[in-house]
């Protein structure tokens, strides 16, 4: 076994090609371990492994710095950076992020989890580099599905003009996460079937110089390339081919779902754990395709994570022309729905909350300055959603809510989630979000409302005394276990209130429970800052009313104990309570 | 005189090449009225007469849908469609807005601002009309210097998905507000030099069908070329090359200056009014010069503003490498100032409050999740801002001091402010956003902090009782007043309170408060929702204190007057008095 000397670059350096080819099969089976166990990016690592050796070969890291993109594919990176024990060790699984960790390794500059990002960053540290008169090599590495983000292309573009070492190796697997999208990936077809060749180039049109690897797996192929551009005096592009999931055949096969994948049995690919029940995705899906198929003006829109919203390849095909996937360009989609509803068309638009956060000029003044009727279905919305730092859904309601002209809703079971979709899409009033439930699918005791059109209209669940809980979205089932404690421990019923709406106040509401209440409790399943308790107490802040806050401090968490973070910020029923009393 | 006779599109359907050529001369003297009048976008409405009058001769708005991108070369479509009174009859100037506005004209199909959104919108626009199964011409314009930004790339490379009528109009003039930059536009003038033949294609790499014509301030050849794409079944780029500022010698002499112009002399193009006294840009440019001579590792970093801080062309060249323009491509600037700071660089990036809108994930992603050193100049964030709807600079408080580890400064006069960029600059521990004062050069009376490190510690300025107004930024002002007022009214002084820190609050200042006050009022330039005011009242939200908050509604508001807004939301010392004595 070579893996168990290798504790950092240096220890490769001196291994021959075949050396480094046995390396690459015992790395695959450390990612392997921790993947059918732990679950993970699968095929980006699994398709990466050559090329990271060769890398950390041929580059001097970390005076080298080598800038992953999204840096899901950067486990091998891990492995041969002092990590290893993260993969073969399952005791160690806990020690390491799924992406790239200043604080985990030097090796390791920025936390990134978002896409389309390394070029500009790397550019950065290129800038960085050239101010102090240093010398290093600064390679950022983007894989394809990346480089239909705006950001990506704004980085692309500008890279052209620095007048130094600046590596950028294009990871081709002709993959995104689903199918790519978009024109550019013509071309890079184009280029794949000419060897490189072909005059039409999309990044010489960028003006960058250009190499190409066809073999993106071939340690000894991607050495003699990475040599090539190695100390390089001006930025160039290294075009490298990749097969995604490589080393798998299931995860070859279906490149897809192996993405990121679920934990699973080695030998037959299948998920251990079994998802069983309702689930929002699919259900979602279904209710767009039946809408799609009973109106041709309704069209639900994606940005690469089709199956956020439970569109499978098999779906998507059912949806025809009425489903589109922009690939990675969360602007373009925003500022698309705007102009589909401007010319008639009822358009969805589905991602996740921190996805969003590449929109919000575009929710601004593509959308909202022109009041056109999209919706924007906001996904892993909560303290409930993905706990990696840089995919939290805990922002949405400061950075959306805050937006003129939208009506941001919180559904807080599925039935009412429904109505808001169905009147949302036949609506031509307003551009309206809504913050998908994230905490299972609950289903109402009573009947929801169907007309959403008088807005800012809060809902009085139970009618009390004394304590008025306001309690949005996923946060109604906490304002109801509160409401019991509280009518248990006083002997007088509190008051619960759904808001319904994230973007407004009901002052009339607001105002008679001045009358019969003296204490009024928020609830809202993200970060208090900004958010919406604050536009309540804001309400009540010359007036005797008493107004408690629940919400999350305004801080960025990392893996996270949901339970661990409630009882920090005091979001129990209990605490509360204590609080309160 | 044909203009006489032109009231909508259809009044120049029947006219010759030679008549219509006449026209664009009497819509040039239209347009001079207005903009040496007035002041305006000079540039690009003098560049884009004949390709609008081709345009409308062409196609049949307002069923064919044209999408202008920025829309501040929309002057001349006004002219033809119904609008030309406020070009041509001075008591009308005040008709219309500088930008295609859908309130004006069923010809306008967005109010339209920023740069790089044209082509997104405009695919909305075929996609509802695909879906409704109608056959109408949509076409994009978009200008050269938008090119850069990522959301037009992700727009263009989307287009080409588009499996029908689609027609991007790229207007080249090789320039941006400034000179343009990126990679691209060596493509571009590889193209030109080519006419249009060159194989290295940018828009055929992305996908997309070509044209080319050279001459795109000749009416004829524009017709021609409009002609062969009007009905086309697929995407097509039509690549025209015009000139900025044609038909005014000094427009077309210096394109920088004139790319936007204050009221002229027609004779001389010098200004009508001069500018007297001190103004930040040029102070924050000299500032900037001084200190990137003295230490190598500061940099300037801009996004096609560089006037905004004082960088003409002469301090550009001054500061050489240590200045960086990416063109329009903001995501990128916030990610790449992020790199700089952690290679050991101190970068410091300049642009509107408006334009910030665009990189919120970058800010919340690339910067402070990282935690790095840059530092980001929020220039026109203010009431006293930009008054367009689409360059409002209000919204700079919720959207950004809302995000985790971003230190958000608001200095209340000149010294605070330079003493506050010089600490960000020196500093290596914080990403810092400061507010740049938008109310005039104030001085100081006395003396300032120079370390802003120990975060969130307010300063009391005067000390008094009962009433603590804590008054933010550019409302310090207001807040002196204020106090006064109060102490004249009551006869007892109130404290007055520069908070200096956006983003967090000062709990043990606050807590004192409660000791020998009643009331606190807070006051901010910018919108309400989400904003500053709030975080005070939840921390008083419990306890008896009374508070106050002033600052804007949360609304969309265009072309206003300073001091009718004010008075509309309140925010005078006298309406002030009223509410809370």
């Amino acid at each position: 076994m070579y893996i168990e000397k290798i504790n950092s670059p240096k220890d490769i350096k001196n291994m021959t090609i075949a050396e480094l080819e046995a390396l690459a099969e015992e790395i695959r089976k450390g990612l392997m371990n921790r993947l059918s166990k732990k679950g993970g990016h699968f095929g980006p690592n699994f398709g990466f492994v050559e090329a990271t050796i060769a890398l950390h070969y041929v580059f001097d890291s970390p005076k080298d710095k080598i800038v992953y993109d999204v840096s899901h594919q950067s486990y091998t990176h891990k492995i041969l950076t002092g990590r290893k024990d993260a993969f073969y060790l399952d005791e160690h699984f806990g020690d390491i992020s799924g992406y790239t960790n200043p604080e985990e390794s030097d090796h390791d500059f920025f936390n990134v989890g978002h896409t389309s990002t390394s070029v500009s960053l790397a550019c950065g540290l290129a800038k960085g580099r050239d101010l102090k008169g240093d010398k290093e090599n600064i390679i950022a590495v983007i894989g394809d599905g990346s480089l239909s983000g705006g950001e990506a292309l704004e980085g692309i573009d500008f890279a052209a003009e620095l007048e130094s070492n600046f590596i950028i190796v294009v990871n081709d697997n002709d993959m995104s996460i689903a199918e790519n999208h978009g024109g550019l990936y013509k071309n890079l077809k184009a280029l794949r079937e000419s060897d490189g060749s072909c005059e039409c180039n999309l990044f010489k049109a960028m003006g960058l110089d250009y190499l190409y690897v066809s073999e993106g797996n071939n340690i000894g192929k991607l050495i003699e390339a990475f040599k090539k551009v190695k100390d390089i005096d001006h930025p160039v592009v290294l075009h490298i081919c990749t097969e995604k999931g490589k080393g798998y055949a299931p995860a070859e096969k279906n490149k897809e779902s192996w993405h990121w994948h679920m934990p699973f049995d080695i030998e037959t690919g299948k998920d251990i754990y079994s998802r069983e029940g309702e689930d929002y995705g699919s259900m979602t899906c279904d209710y767009l395709l039946k809408k799609m198929k009973a109106d041709k003006t309704v069209v639900t829109v994606v940005a690469a994570v089709p199956t956020n919203i439970g569109f499978t390849e098999d779906k998507r095909k059912k949806a025809g022309k009425q489903f589109v996937d922009v690939g990675i360009a969360e602007e373009h989609a925003v500022a698309m729905v705007s102009g589909i509803a401007k010319n008639g068309g009822k358009p969805v638009f589905a991602t996740h909350s921190s996805f969003f956060q590449r929109t919000y000029d575009q929710i601004s003044q593509d959308l909202c300055i022109n009041g056109n009727s999209a919706t924007l279905l906001v996904n892993t919305a909560s303290v409930y959603g993905m706990s990696d730092i840089t995919h939290l859904g805990i922002y949405d309601i400061p950075m959306m809510s805050n937006i003129p002209n939208l009506v941001y809703l919180a559904p807080t079971n599925c039935e009412e989630y429904f109505a808001m979709l169905d009147w949302s899409i036949e609506q031509d009033k307003y551009p309206v979000a809504i913050r998908v439930p994230c905490n299972g699918v609950i289903h109402s005791e009573s009947t929801v409302d169907t007309d959403y059109s008088e807005l800012n209209k809060y809902r009085i669940t139970r009618q009390g005394e004394n304590i008025a809980i306001i309690a949005l979205g996923d946060f109604y089932r906490i304002g109801e276990e509160l409401a019991d404690m509280i009518a248990e421990k006083t002997g007088a019923a509190p008051t619960l209130i759904n808001p319904r709406y994230i973007t407004g106040i009901d002052t009339k509401m607001l105002e008679e429970l001045k009358r019969t209440h003296t204490k009024v409790v928020t609830l809202e399943d993200g970060s208090l800052d900004g958010g919406f308790g604050e536009k309540i107490t804001r309400f009540y802040g010359s007036s005797d009313m008493r107004v408690y806050n629940y919400g999350l401090k305004k801080e960025f968490i990392d893996r996270y104990s949901v339970d661990e973070i409630l009882k920090k910020n005091r979001i129990t029923p209990l605490q509360i309570t204590e609080d309160i009393l």
